[in-house]
């Protein structure tokens, strides 16, 4: 067992902290807006597939949401886990069996924690914990969890794959900043590196998840069959890379926009079933697309969305190309968005969802 | 159950955060000190008194420090700690049984958790978790610790009597910022406070723990029989305040001073045991007194007990008096102890470790 060396082997890209106008915690209605679609299909799924042996396996239901940022939005869903299970818990006749929950709050190390625990529901019904680390590696003990949820985080690779910022790689990604709409080559390492992300995900969660315990899993992701060297779905990654294209004139180097790759791949739920088949541990007990929905909030939708694209990837780009160039960059974003509202309205990612429950080994 | 409801009863007082150099993490080679004049003791108890059911019943070991502050004292303890039950696992013949550990590192929400994580050991062999919360409250769930550690922490309480700090009160402490050397009245309202904050504290624990399962505790005490009212142990409290007071003339009124009083209490061994009787759910297995030691380091004794001081208590006279008379106050405190070594070398509080075991149900 080697718990502690995933910090040498993923990188990290923490949303963006604190809860000032830029902040994570600000910009993720959109997110919020998923988990209240979600709630429902929750309902049913723990009401219809958990199995009641877990019930009876231990006083205390653990529940691990993976990729949980600073909140708010893992706080409802949390919530909405722990109502699903104590309906199904009563409508069982067990309502001393599970008297208590424990939630486990994970991000990678760099998130900020402090301000998850701050911002902790003070009337929350559970003992909470946060867990620093990276999900394609192993976080809990053997067995330990009930209930795993993972929303709007899967899409984040464990690192861009190399070759697309190599120079000597046929994969090279020159002029991009992400593999959708781009060559053949950079779309194979794309689908490469997350085939590998997903074999260390599944792996880890099939080892730590109790049998017969369930995994949600929200995804941001393709409809079947979209192809990604030319999809529709141009979307953020277009025009930010667009922005910093123009930018390279000027602020930055075009030479840094060519080493410079987005770590988010888009799977499709035929990807996801693959990669459950060959896991072998799990079986999918519903999958299914989500309604289409756009960031809520009072400002211009182009504003808006430029406000979650910046609170999710500000890091990255910070990390990469220094603060200076922040504030003109997703001006520029935005005033693109403006002139152009097809680019967000029809190029947001579909969202589905998956029910996993683990199999009897 | 309300596990959540600590952040409203509790105040919190964490150690200075940061790693600058007034940082707790950069000021505490004294705790560390006493950590590892702990080690060969917890060895000893851990291979004779750890009960072997502990070990078949579970294939994780739940491991708990409290008031774990931001490091490294807290990994070194831990540390230990595994060490220790693997030592034991292995002398049962039991290698196989425990094959992971999860460990739980607890202090004030405030406390600064994003520091803690990133200074875990790349090369630990354990889950690590945070969990904040005052330990005045419930932490975790019901039987889920093994092992509770509790390194010099439990001399803080949950909040300074309210009585020392009303004018109205026979109890007030005009002029002063402690309790001891203080009048009678002052001294009993901090020893009710006390005997409340250990009644919660072992209350929790006693609910969490597993039967069978250990706590190490050191506290900073006062020696068997020493009288509060009339301590030779002058120490930080008696110089800290008496600059508050030289400082009243000219940086804070004199008021303010009045109305602050360090939330400190030194209990003897005796103190611990008539609680730990009353409590019932305990056992004590050993208790004994640690050699006086001194903080370390390449600085002056008296800059090293004054930075000492001040990564413990910098922020608790922030919140009461304000950033601004932090450097002077810390001066005149270092000058004094360079004037008045016997001040620091006889003042230190005598530290004690008692190991208690949870009586079977």
């Amino acid at each position: 067992m080697a718990p502690a060396e995933e910090s040498t082997k993923f990188e990290a890209y923490p949303m963006k902290s604190g809860d000032g106008p830029n902040s994570y915690a600000k910009n993720s209605t959109y997110q919020r807006g998923i988990v209240d679609i979600a709630k429902e299909i929750l309902h049913k799924e723990i009401a219809e597939r958990l199995d009641i042996e877990i019930f009876l396996s231990s006083n205390t239901f653990h529940i691990a949401d993976l990729g949980c940022s600073v909140g708010p939005s893992t706080f409802f869903a949390v919530q909405n886990i722990l109502e699903a299970v104590e309906l199904k818990s009563q409508s069982q006749g067990l309502n001393s069996q599970i008297s208590e929950f424990q939630v486990f709050f994970n991000d990678h190390t760099p998130n900020d924690f402090n301000m998850l625990f701050k911002s902790l529901p003070q009337n929350r019904r559970y003992y909470a914990a946060g867990v620093p680390g990276s999900f394609y590696g192993r976080l809990f003990p053997k067995a330990s969890i009930h209930f795993f949820h993972a929303s709007f985080c899967l899409h984040w690779l464990s690192r861009a794959p190399k070759e697309v910022s190599d120079k000597n790689s046929s994969a090279w990604n020159k002029g991009r900043i992400h593999y959708l709409n781009s060559r053949e080559e950079v779309v194979e390492a794309y689908e490469a590196q997350h085939g590998e992300d997903m074999e260390c995900f599944l792996h880890a969660r099939a080892q730590e998840i109790v049998c017969g315990g369930l995994m949600l899993l929200i995804v941001p992701g393709l409809p079947h069959g979209a192809s990604h060297s030319h999809t529709e779905a141009k979307g953020s990654h277009e025009v930010v890379g667009s922005c910093l294209m123009d930018m390279a004139r000027k602020l930055v180097s075009e030479e840094k926009v060519d080493s410079f790759n987005v770590p988010i791949y888009y799977m499709s739920p035929q990807e996801l079933e693959a990669a459950v088949e060959r896991n072998g541990c799990f079986s999918i007990e519903r999958m299914e697309t989500l309604p289409h929905i756009l960031p809520q909030g009072t400002a211009s939708g182009a504003q808006l969305v430029t406000s979650h694209i910046r609170a999710a990837v500000e890091r990255l780009i910070k990390q990469h190309f220094g603060d200076e160039i922040l504030d003109e960059l997703f001006d520029l974003c935005r005033k693109k968005f403006e002139e152009q509202p097809s680019m967000y309205e029809s190029g947001m990612p579909v969202n589905f969802l998956a029910v996993l429950k683990r199999k009897a080994t």
